[in-house]
C-alpha cells in the first residue's frame, strides 16, 4: 500500500476506457479502485464470456487483467494513454464458475521506460485465485 | 507441415466455437484452415477492437491466438472440447493498424497431458508480425 | 502461511539437490526454509555469477528461482524427484548489486498434474525485488 | 535469413562472453554463428548440467537461450554490452538426453528500446526441439 495518491482518478480512468477501449464495455469491466500503483477492477458475468465446460473464457480474464495493469500504471504516471502492453503472461489456476471476476493488480517495478505489474484474478466470493498474470507496459518518453 | 490429416474438420471446429465460445463471434474470429498440428484463423476488424492510439486492443489479439491454439490442438486430438488453456504468453511486436488480423499457429509439442504451441499474428497484408504467442493446453485423460 | 507441515525436511531437500542438481552447488544455492507450499533459498554471491554491467547474470537468478519452486512443490507432495519444470517466466525488475540473492517462493495452485508457483527475488538487504518469476511443474502420476 | 551482415563478429562476441559472462564458460557455451538478427550457440554436455531424472537442468537451457538472444541482439546493434534481458519465457518440450544442446535464435522485432527474439533448443542429433524460449532485451539509449 503506497502513501502517495493516485495520479488519475477512478472516474477519469473509467471514462477513458469507456471512450477508448470498447472491449471493456463489451465485457462489462468496471473500475473498483485506483491507487498509486494498485487497482481493482470487476468484470460482470454474462453468457458471452463462457467457453466449453461452462467456465469463463481465458481471453475475458486476459482482458480484465490487461485493463487492471493499465489502471495500475496510469495510477502512477497519470493519464498517459499511449502506455501500451508489451508482454503479458497468464497462468490459469482454477476453472472459474459463472460469476463475476475480481482483478487485483499491483506494480512490481516502475522504470523510466517499462512498468511491470502483477494481477491476481478471483471469482467473486471465492478465496482462491482463478488466474495469475504478469505484464509489462512500455511508457512513452515524457518531456 | 504434417503428412497426417486433421482430426477435426474446419466446419466442425467453426461450429463448435460458434456454439460454445461466443467471444469468437463477438470478435469476428473465423477459421481459415486446420491441419494436423497447425491452423490459421482470421479476425475481421471492427471498431469494438480498438484501444487508445487507434490500434487493435491486446486482448483481441490474445483471443484469436487462444482460439488458434485450440484449433491446433483439436486438429491433433480431435473434438476434445475440455482441452483448456493452462498458460499463455504474448509479446507485442508492432502496433497493428485497423485491419484484419491473421493468426498462424503450430504445435511445438503434443504430450499425453500437455500440448504446447506457438502463434504468429499478422495484420492482413503486412509481412512483419504484430505479436507472438506461446501457450499450453491441458488435455483431459482419454480412455 | 499454511497450517500443514512440509512434506520434505530442509535437510533432506538440501541433500537431494546436493546430490542430484550440481548447478545448485556451482551457484552456491542453499535452502533456508521449506514449508507446505512455501520455501526460501539463498544464493551466495561469487564472481562467476556476474554479467556485463557488473550485475548478477539472469540465468543465475533463474536457477535459484527454479530450485525454489522445486522446494515449494516438494514441500507439498514430498520427495517426488521427477516433478519437472514445464514452463518458467521471469521479469527482471532491477539490476542486482554484487550481493547474495534471496528467493521467496510460494504455491499459487497445486493440482493433480500441475503445480504453479511464484518466486520473488531480492538482493540481500534491499527491500525492493530484483526479479519476479512464475513457473509450472508437472507432477508425475502417483499411485 | 537477412541480407545485412552481423554487426559483431563471432570471435569478438565469443571473447566478450568469455571475459564478461563467466557462466558461459562454466556451462561450456560456445558461439557457432552470428548473423544480422540470428545466432546459433552450442552447450557442451558435462555432468554438472544434470538434474534428477538424468536430464539437462532447466537453468542450463535458460542460460544458453539467454546467451543466444544476446548474440541475436548484438548481431543487429553491435557491441552494446549493456543491452540486458528484461523478460524470458521458456517452455520445456521434451526431456533432453545427456548430449550437447544446440540453440537457434532469431529476432522477432528490433525496436528503439526493446528487442524481442525467440530461441529453439535442440539436443544434438535430434530433430524435435527440447525447449522454446522467447525473451526481451532492453537496449540502452544510443547517441
Amino acid at each position: 500500500m503506497s502513501t502517495e495518491s493516485a495520479q488519475i482518478g477512478l472516474e477519469e480512468f473509467q471514462q477513458l476506457i469507456d471512450e477508448a477501449l470498447p472491449l471493456c464495455r463489451l465485457f462489462g469491466i468496471r473500475t473498483e479502485s485506483i491507487g498509486y500503483g494498485e487497482a481493482t477492477m470487476k468484470m460482470h458475468f454474462n453468457p458471452d464470456l463462457i467457453r466449453p465446460g461452462g467456465t469463463v473464457a481465458g481471453p475475458a480474464l486476459m482482458a480484465i487483467a490487461d485493463a487492471t495493469l493499465y489502471a495500475v500504471v496510469l495510477g502512477m504516471i497519470g493519464r498517459v494513454e499511449l502506455a501500451v502492453t508489451t508482454s503479458l503472461n497468464i497462468n490459469f489456476l482454477r476453472k472459474p464458475p459463472q460469476a463475476d471476476i475480481i482483478a487485483e493488480g499491483r506494480i512490481l517495478k516502475l522504470g523510466q521506460r517499462l512498468a511491470v505489474g502483477e494481477v491476481m484474478l478471483f471469482s467473486e466470493g471465492v478465496d482462491e485465485p482463478v488466474a495469475h498474470v504478469t505484464g509489462t507496459y512500455s511508457i512513452p518518453p515524457r518531456r
